[in-house]
């Protein structure tokens, strides 16, 4: 006897990104009312030491701000503040530690976990809450502009094992993202920086019409003007949640992030050390990919000069030592492993169209950076 | 400034379910076309140490079956044996043992691991293949009745932490399952009998004819007989199919599994330290909540009868002394905290017709238990 049953079912996922100011004002209730599951749910806080540092009243806040709203919800512990940055990924134990806590507390599957952070940490708390009772609620609140732009709006989380980024994690959609626009204020200037790469990435495969309003707004950007930036965020958010959601947001079959740039970046992170942070990693990562495009005759001169010239304006470096030696092209054959098998890069066309394509030529890469050691010290002297 | 972006989509799973025999035959594509890429994808096997105590030849199998399709798939390791049963999920170091060989032999997103074995068995490689890079395939081939019709058929894995069930786990849908009834002859008479029981509880609760078919085939079923059992898995499989696909599949709002019987069986279970099985658990759970639906005035006393006279044609105890005293009450308050609060109890209306209830009265239940204790001395006398 052989049959065969064909299991087909689609999972509906809804979640609102929310860009606010003074979430922990009393009288804001939109907090509030996200953590109200009708039952006086149990809500614990996990907070980045970075965040903390800056804000050492944050926790304060966060009991006023609990007991204003005692009638939604309430704190089952203390928060727990975690290490920011990839030491929270890096080492097992902050994820263990949310883990045990969900644990002592009672967190149950109706409960919430408030995470506020940066990227990686809430990237280890959503691993974390992704895979205890089979997943707890998180709501996210990134506090940087990368996490705010992009990697906090979707579904992924993760920590880092056997020194490969990621490699344990899971996609699971947050419950709510909400991003307080004051965080940025207490960011230092590489951090403010850093996340305009990304909108810069998703601009340049997607939306030229993007990529010349951040050309038009490219010193206030860098003169830390927050009316910009709020825009420049909410654009960049909009965009990736429209990826996500467009297609295979699991990404199940071939289907790829947002990855520009990304192959040399991730190498250039681990190779110094994670000296260089992301975004900037991300910035170069993006010059050495239209100057590659630029020499395949993709992209005209002219354009490229539109790329790198934005990219220095916005106070980025073009080029980092880690990019010249053959460790870098390592970055390409661990780039085609992490996909599979097959390798997938995204180039350019023209400004604000990406296209993809399956090879590149080494000697170009070599070519490519040096081209950005030129740019780089040209930029030097016109500063 | 204050902005919302409702962020929403649905992520289509869909997964065959086959029933086969041999699927380890070399002219039995099945399994070599599921396994196959189109890039000859490395494959890495699990398999339960009770399988393979059971079936000595299963590796050299696997190896012969992988050299004669080895145009389709390629093994990337020799097989992982590791202990059938709880064992594989209560102790961390098989779950990471599988994570470690995803490391060590480079298995990717796109590669494969096939799980051979138990509920309990899958549910860890479940969980570590669900974690691993985000997700690696993972193809079941239960091998007992109980993962045949029911666990392995769905969406869950896990492993246990903190002394606690499945505490650690995710909602992750199987690449495809692969049931291989030839399996089934080799068990025990205990875990033969034990799947049948989660029959029951789906006929029960949702299909008198399916009740009424088991009654008709209760003897040959007690007495081993292949083609009701396969006829037996089919149908009960099919219904928990539908019931994932039919509404919520990943629990997300107030749905709930089957697990009619399931409060008292997990706390049986536990009280036991696992030497009562799953399916014994369930058949005195099931017995109970029957009792106490008829001490509700629910249930007819013939309706009952039907009830506890199929279960004992069946083999089944009615009765275990961990049945009485005070523990078994406590089961009922962890299963509101693991429900997140409410309580919510799948009773019977009639046969074929479940309703759920938010409380359960404590004297009832222990009434209850004192009727299962004479319903089994009468058993044991009229055997």
């Amino acid at each position: 006897m052989k049959r065969i049953i064909e299991q087909s079912f689609s999972v509906p996922f809804t979640y609102q990104v929310i860009f606010s100011e003074n979430v922990f004002d009393k009288e804001e209730g939109t907090l509030a009312n996200l953590l109200d599951n009708g039952k006086g749910g149990k809500v614990y806080f996990v907070v980045d030491s970075g965040v903390y540092e800056a804000h050492p009243n944050l926790l304060n806040q966060i009991k006023e701000y609990a007991e204003a709203h005692s009638d939604k919800f309430k704190l089952c512990a203390d928060p727990l503040i975690v290490p920011g940055g990839e030491a929270s990924k890096n080492d097992p134990a902050y994820y263990e530690q949310v883990v045990e806590a969900t644990h002592q507390y009672g967190i149950d599957r109706h409960s919430y976990i408030v995470a506020i952070g940066g990227g990686a940490v809430l990237d280890m708390v959503g691993f974390a809450a992704a895979v205890s009772h089979r997943g707890i609620r998180l709501v996210r609140i990134p506090t940087t502009v990368l996490s705010q732009n992009d990697s906090a709006v979707g579904v992924k989380n993760g920590i880092n094992f056997f020194g490969k980024k990621n490699y344990l994690g899971t996609f699971v959609p947050p419950y709510a993202v909400l991003n307080d626009f004051n965080f940025l204020l207490t960011l230092d200037d590489r951090d403010w920086r850093s996340g305009i790469s990304e909108a810069i990435k998703v601009a340049l495969i997607k939306d030229l019409s993007f990529f010349e309003w951040i050309e038009a707004h490219a010193e206030d950007l860098a003169n830390r003007k927050m009316e910009p930036m709020q825009e420049l965020i909410v654009r960049c958010a909009q965009m990736h949640l429209d990826h996500i959601a467009g297609k295979d947001p699991f990404e199940m079959g071939s289907s790829r992030p947002l990855d520009f740039g990304h192959w040399a970046a991730h190498k250039m992170e681990h190779l110094s050390s994670y000296q260089i942070r992301h975004g900037e990693a991300v910035a170069m990562g993006i010059a050495l990919d239209s100057t590659y495009s630029y020499l395949k005759g993709m992209l005209t001169e002219d354009e490229l000069n539109r790329i790198v010239t934005l990219i220095g304006k916005l106070g980025f470096s073009l080029y980092h030592e880690v990019l010249s030696g053959e460790m870098l092209l390592k970055g390409l054959e661990e780039f085609r492993e992490h996909l599979g098998g097959e390798l997938t890069i995204m180039l350019l066309d023209q400004l604000g169209k990406g296209v993809e394509v399956h090879e590149m030529d080494e000697s170009l890469i070599i070519t490519a950076v040096e081209k950005l050691k030129s740019f780089q010290a040209d930029q030097l002297i016109a500063n």
